[in-house]
């Protein structure tokens, strides 16, 4: 068996995110398995580094495939890209060991979330933004920032319900501001459902003023999530690297 | 009569260019005299410093409109991007000397075509620039640009007819390489219909071997379009100035 790992770039507008569901083929994964199984010629199974929601980009989402076939992988990724919807690119394919697994093996992840601070729309990046004309206390953001670094339990930062651990490390969350554009990087070793959103929204709050820097404590020690602030809005966020 | 000045920013992929047509809503400078004649209570004529076609974008198109009433211009600018579409913004706005003339006083403009090189697509940047994955001999295309420069009848450079003089004044052709993406800029006093996107065809020509660099001499001697290269794709070109 043959293991191919790629790197996949989409502007998720259009889709109702990565992984595919029954009643819709509006999915990245979705769209990959069809274009590879159709160069192929058998049904493909693409495993994500993790799912990304509905109307959420990547930069840098990782997967990976099994083929009993041997693929030049040069001319197998134009040929993919030219099947492919012009809002999904493969931008780098290759051969992996038989033991890579996109998801199982992921050990960081980045994500940015961008937030334009200005009154004025970006005509051009509108779809990758979170227009927010407001001024924000970004010393405040910074330490409601460091205070929900290192490895705790999340719960009360994510939706849904789930039996398995909620807690994970959260390495490091940047502040890069350029003009009007403020970018939140955040890196760990995962992200539950929805948590870089709803960290972004509460710390949206905590630049408001409309909470304190250390009431991100209390959704920490709580794991309540009608503690922590809003979700914010999917266009804004970017999975930008997976490292293994 | 006030006269009012404003730089206006648009992703043109939806339109079918800047001038207002009888035949369809979807121009841009029909959408701006609705919106601005909808705030004012009147109708409202608007000039742009020119017409960008179907599908071409602007970063920094200027355009002036006359009111007998008095406007709050920051108050004025909110409101109007609250009424204007999502792929339209103005990005400022200012009271203007009666005699101001957005097409009639244009001193220079500066129009930005980008081409990605890469084999494969920018699926962020896809509707702001043409894909043309091939190595191109920047430095033929520099000396073509070169041999263009200066004052010249560029009838051959432009589709259409017209009796107006077709001498204009290219200032600069500018090229910048940032990774996989190759911006050609021009300056110039003024842009024959088609001119950039003819001019940047020939350069594309020349980079890749297809014609020499000094056959753009006969191109300006002829004044034939037969001899100039393609017309390259709307969607890689913006305007991006316009000066005073």
């Amino acid at each position: 068996m043959n293991n191919y790992k790629m790197t996949v770039q989409y502007d998720g507008t259009r889709y109702s995110g990565w992984q595919r569901q029954g009643n819709t083929a509006q999915t990245i994964q979705y769209k990959l398995e069809q274009a590879i199984g159709r160069l192929l010629e058998e049904p493909i199974e693409v495993s994500g580094s993790g799912r990304t929601d509905a109307g959420v980009h990547a930069m840098g989402q990782v997967a990976n495939f099994k083929t009993e076939k041997k693929v030049d992988c040069g001319a197998f990724l134009i040929s993919l890209n030219q099947l492919l919807p012009e809002d999904i690119a493969v931008t780098s394919l290759s051969a992996a060991s038989p033991r890579f697994h996109a998801r199982l093996g992921a050990k960081e992840k980045t994500y940015r979330y961008t937030i334009n601070l200005s009154p004025v729309q970006d005509v051009f990046r509108r779809r990758y933004e979170y227009q927010l004309p407001e001024a924000l206390d970004l010393t405040a953001m910074e330490q409601a920032a460091s205070l929900l670094l290192g490895t705790h339990d999340f719960r009360g930062f994510s939706t849904g319900h789930t039996k398995k651990s909620t807690v994970r490390y959260l390495k490091s969350i940047e502040f890069t501001q350029d003009g009007d554009k403020l970018y939140l990087t955040f890196t760990g070793n995962g992200f539950l459902y929805n948590m870089v959103r709803i960290l972004t929204g509460t710390l949206i709050e905590v630049g408001q003023g409309k909470r304190s820097p250390d009431s991100v404590i209390s959704v920490l020690e709580t794991k309540d999530r009608q503690l922590a602030g809003f979700t914010a809005p999917p266009q804004g966020l970017c999975l930008m690297q997976v490292t293994y």
